[in-house]
């Protein structure tokens, strides 16, 4: 790469979260960097878009000598707006998304909002990295998880990511001597056990809210769960296709129903 | 399938959209019914789910003997609400969700609130379906598609889904003697072209309204948007496994830059 790589930033947690700070650090030692992250915290939301609300950019003064915007809706609209307005001509080289609180592993990467941002660059033709460090502490400490996310980085810029434009990164909590190295993985099968705790609000009324536990029904050994249980960071490259190619010939049968249906 | 199906619905476009009706009404004829639907629009909600606050379930009487709940937040929350409350002991035997107002083809089912509804039902072991017919408009005439809705329900219900728990159907906007029948198809290679309208709010605030063109990149006759253009129904079979296989094998230099690192 000979020019001086464009980087767009951003996240889930919001633009104050630590682990948005730590991965701008990363990314200002290898390109020039764009910040445009949700203005309150946006965990879960998926690949959610905001169509009913007007949507409002407010440049911020957060990081020094950084460009930085907040933005009011969710992290694909941060990609979507950063891409069209705050870039508007430029072109990034490389969207990073994260570094999440929490893990992304597995079937998270459909609810996280970490992942969708970074799919949703990748759906605009930039290569996209998201970053995950398995503690969801506000407090957690990033410092362990930079030499691998930069390398990471690296590689990416120098080789591009064939047959994909998406990685999604998940890096165990530990000291960075006792991380094993990295796994090049499939997403794991998993699900999540759920249960809603029940109460009532003070004006009588009943409420729920949303609690469970990640179970992993996946137990080979070239899973982004095996590599993170044992030690390594996981990277799964992933794409936006979600056909399931094994059952289209056993559905078939369900072309002629209907062509018989309407012959009657 | 020997005892009367029970048959959860749901949709994205709120409670009392005619599409969510449209579906109650084949939906009825064939099982047990409960619909568990958003208190109001969640269009472009894909697969959010509420974690910052608490969540609302409603009993309401809006069709006629049958039982129906409102929900406060996206359509994932109706789905999980509905099977850990609302359904409880209850096993559903098929979630659909829809008629969804507009298009889930290709990439949308990314965006769309109507096939994560679906799908979440797909991570929690219910054969799933969703339906969307292309009409944006609140008026649509829902009538020419039931008879294909009813089809594929009945052919779900009798044999289920191989290889898959999740079928998204969408409904090219044609009387029903116009429409030429039913294609299993893959989901096409295709984006959006983006664009912000930009204005300003009566405190001198600018705003983005998001808006867009849809760009089929992919033109084999095997994919959903074909099918559509070319008066079918589209039926494609979906899962939840983003990984990109075939990015595996290249991404493995990966593995060894970090081992080095670490030897050092």
């Amino acid at each position: 790469m000979k020019h001086r790589p464009l980087i767009l930033v951003t996240n889930d947690d919001g633009i104050n979260a630590p682990g948005l700070k730590a991965l701008v650090e990363v990314a200002r030692e290898l390109g020039d960097v764009i910040v445009v992250a949700p203005d309150s915290p946006q965990s879960g939301q998926g690949h959610a878009i905001t169509l009913k609300d007007p949507l409002r950019l407010k440049k911020v003064k957060l990081f020094e000598g950084l460009e930085a915007w907040e933005c009011s809706g969710t992290p694909v609209d941060c990609v979507k707006l950063g891409k069209h307005i705050v870039l508007h001509q430029r072109e990034a080289d490389l969207c990073v998304s994260g570094i999440n609180h929490g893990s992304n592993a597995s079937i998270n990467i459909l609810y996280s909002g970490t992942m969708s941002a970074a799919m949703e660059a990748s759906l605009e033709g930039i290569n996209s990295i998201g970053f995950s460090l398995l503690d969801y502490s506000w407090d957690a400490d990033f410092e362990q998880a930079k030499p691998f996310i930069r390398q990471i980085m690296e590689h990416v810029l120098e080789h591009g990511i064939q047959h994909s434009r998406l990685l999604n990164v998940n890096i165990p909590n530990l000291p960075t001597e006792e991380i094993k190295g990295i796994r090049i993985c499939r997403q794991a099968e998993a699900r999540w056990i759920e249960r809603y705790v029940e109460s009532i609000d003070p004006r009588g009324q009943k409420y729920y809210w949303l609690t469970g536990d990640f179970m992993n029904q996946d137990h080979d050994e070239d899973t982004d769960v095996w590599a993170l249980e044992n030690g390594y960071l996981s990277v799964v490259p992933s794409g936006h296709d979600l056909t399931s190619y094994k059952a289209i010939a056993p559905l078939k049968s369900l072309e002629k129903t209907l062509l018989t249906m309407n012959d009657e």
